[in-house]
């Protein structure tokens, strides 16, 4: 590893923008191909998520390189869940009982660009765009593109290339067509898939509904959800089936039919998204998929980062917080010393890893709590409970979603492991009647309880562990 | 549906010449090609295994077919594991507390010829040899083939096909790269791979160490195995990493360091291999994956069968048993008269594909347990008990070995919950002295045994679901 070693970065999205910036500030001189336009002067958000909720994992990355303020000054702040049932009546669920800790809802293409700005002040870092990269001849260190403006062919060649490309990696695909090494891989598709709405803002440019919250409208089998924008509207995501069920993708195909289903599911929605039938037509449905795989590096050569590496599903709000985390983590390698990239890459991995496996589960278990459990009884309960626990005893307790989303400083993995067992924990004490809940609990009843979460929760870790789990 | 439906089977392996002579016995045209030459004309075993474990679930099927008894008189039955410590020490484990549950060892080539040789005699079968399948269109149900011998390519239309092609499937890549839909794929190799190694007969053609055990070398990273075959011999296979301990596949090189390691921790075994150096160089390293993968048919038209749609880890012996119970689970299926190939399909899956996702998940399980908890005190109380167990009360307790094994009403995913579940259950017990072995346990103190891990395991059950896990 060598200062002067030509850094080759694939993708100019979010991670790749932000790993360019930090390898800059660290004095590697870097080039980055993207293969879209600069989206700082041509609007290319079709078909991707428009906004994105930003936490403190990702916020960490961004303090890293200077760039937290620039971040929270297009920030709007959402401090719960606002759910809405079929009657149009909501009911309001923190994320967090500590007051400082809340996400934000961030647009993807804002915060893209003040990071591509950033990365531009430092004249070791060149961004070319419309470079479509092709593949990679993994053993060689050479990428091929092809400049989507002049149709032209060109190759690159580095001393390392790193694949912050996305879920579509070609990096990645060159792993498994190159066959060069045992590549594990992975990719799930949930049977739901996604459909971008929008909430416009009022005639003043004001929001329509609560800015201060994610809201939600689950329905079991799918939901609706929507995200604040700065302009006053609001981004609204559809989560349905393909193929299964009463509607579906598959049979939401009149207009009578997808104006019946909103009227049905979602009518104080609906009542607020005025070009839904134009919208639910013409805006493309997107798959919902994990993507895991390993190893990451091909020996001193390449490293996949960021989605490329493992794409998940959006339901914690984490996927760009866990690709920025990358970043940091990376860094944090960075400053080892160690010997060679090959040795970097290989530490990375395994510190790494068994986080971002961990939080592509999550993702998953958190897609059936948004759109079926957050209306269940039990489930309130428990939120309830951990609410008062949260804001009785800041420093004792944290729920498994503030222990993946605002404790920055343990991992993903153990965020999982201790979170799950205290949701069984509670779950478990709530069912069997061994803890109760009223409206006005006192610190001492409080206190009880919490005792017996974290007793039952430390069993239960203890017993996994004899168990070898 | 059609009886004069023509059936392609792409594979003449275990589960293909199974599936084609159930097919056939149902009446169905049946047209099956196979890539390499005829087995029972050619020794073509190099770099596979060539004997497996056959037990109740390979037998249900076996006997749906009226191939049971044939398959018994090329058995070797194996009552219980023998494990081999350095000094050369041996104690065994048997597999069940009740006398009439053992596995048995069977060569692959040899049932895979009293198959064939019973497909054949249906008229309604044509098995093709040295018929590479290329790729299939699975739109327009072509599949394409090369022939070894001719060297020609040509084309075969179907009104259904079967892909019983194995780990690496034709088929299956084809669903990949047509892209109709969206295919959730895993691969997920250990880090271990595995070669074959041969102790061979005495003089007088008799095995030189016991032929009813499965013998086991457990060495906590690595192991050694080797099952009995009929003419004497036994199969050995030695599991270790590619790259990872003092030693490993990559730096095993030399003959010198070959037979340093085999001294070191096979000495007894090392003296039954007389070809030791050469048949470490020559026998191929071969991979460990696991492939997972979903929706395993294309709307009326193909379906994946057998290791193609679940390859799995060899460490529970349940391989070709889960291939033959995909056979037995379809012909159920079929029984449904359901309306179309489409429908019987889509509610095989249903049916099955919880089951072969367990079984990929306990034979991970169990590569652990056998290089490693075989030789664990906690682990070997837990045995000891439950065959003590199994022995007193035979109809009331069964070992998640036994659930997996020699329980084949219920399906693998029931096997895995409840055998799992028990594990955890009679570990904790254990761990926490809360019970206790001695040599001569009575009817009594077992039944009180018996009832407490009757109890926690229902326990454990109980909360996971609570937990919604």
């Amino acid at each position: 590893m060598n200062k002067n070693d030509k850094i080759l970065i694939i993708g100019a999205g979010l991670c790749g923008s932000l790993l360019a910036l930090r390898l800059a500030q660290r004095g590697f001189k870097v080039d980055v191909y993207e293969s879209r336009p600069d989206l700082r002067t041509v609007d290319i958000s079709a078909g991707r998520s428009i906004n994105l909720a930003l936490s403190d994992r990702g916020l960490k990355a961004l303090r890293l390189c200077g760039m937290e303020e620039k971040a929270r000054e297009i920030c709007l702040p959402m401090y719960g869940r606002l759910m809405h049932d079929r009657e149009g009546n909501t009911f309001s669920s923190n994320y967090s009982g500590r007051e400082n800790e809340y996400i934000n809802s961030i647009s993807r293409g804002d915060l893209n660009a003040i990071l591509l700005d950033e990365a531009e002040k430092h004249e070791n870092v060149t961004i070319h765009f419309n470079k479509k990269c092709k593949n990679v001849d993994i053993e060689n260190k050479i990428a091929h593109f092809k400049d989507y403006k002049t149709k032209e062919e060109f190759s690159i060649e580095a001393a390392v290339i790193f694949g912050a490309d996305g879920a579509g990696s070609s990096l990645r695909k060159s792993y498994i067509s190159e066959r060069k090494f045992l590549f594990s891989y992975s990719q799930n598709y949930l049977n739901h898939g996604y459909k971008e709405l929008e909430i416009p803002a009022d005639s003043s440019g004001k929001h329509q509904i609560s800015k201060e919250h994610l809201h939600i409208w689950p329905r079991g089998d799918f939901m609706l959800i929507a995200l604040p924008n700065m302009d006053g509207s609001f981004t609204v995501t559809l989560f349905l089936s393909y193929d299964e069920g009463e509607y579906n993708f598959e049979n939401l195909i009149s207009e009578e039919k997808i104006t019946a289903f909103f009227e049905k599911e979602f009518p104080d929605a609906l009542a607020l998204i005025p070009n839904i039938k134009e919208e639910f037509v013409n805006n493309p449905t997107g798959p919902l998929g994990t993507i895991k795989c390993s190893p990451w590096s091909y020996q001193n050569k390449t490293l996949l980062i960021g989605d490329s590496s493992h794409a998940i599903v959006p339901f914690y709000g984490q996927g760009m917080n866990a690709s920025f985390e990358d970043v940091f983590v990376l860094d944090e390698i960075l400053n080892q010393d160690l010997k060679d990239w090959k040795s970097i890459f290989k530490t990375y991995q395994k510190t790494r890893k068994k986080d971002t496996d961990a939080i592509a589960d999550l993702a998953i278990d958190n897609f059936h709590e948004m759109k079926d459990h957050v209306a269940n009884p039990l489930f309130k309960e428990k939120r309830k409970i951990e609410m008062d626990l949260e804001k009785t005893f800041p420093k004792q307790y944290s729920s498994k979603y503030s222990l993946v989303t605002f404790n920055e400083n343990i991992g993903y993995y153990e965020a999982l492991k201790r979170g799950r067992a205290q949701d069984k924990a509670l779950l478990n004490l709530i069912a069997d009647e061994t803890i109760h809940t009223h409206l006005d609990m006192t610190k001492q009843e409080l206190e009880v309880i919490l005792d017996k979460v974290i007793k039952e929760t430390n069993e239960i870790l203890e017993e996994d562990k004899i168990a070898g789990l």
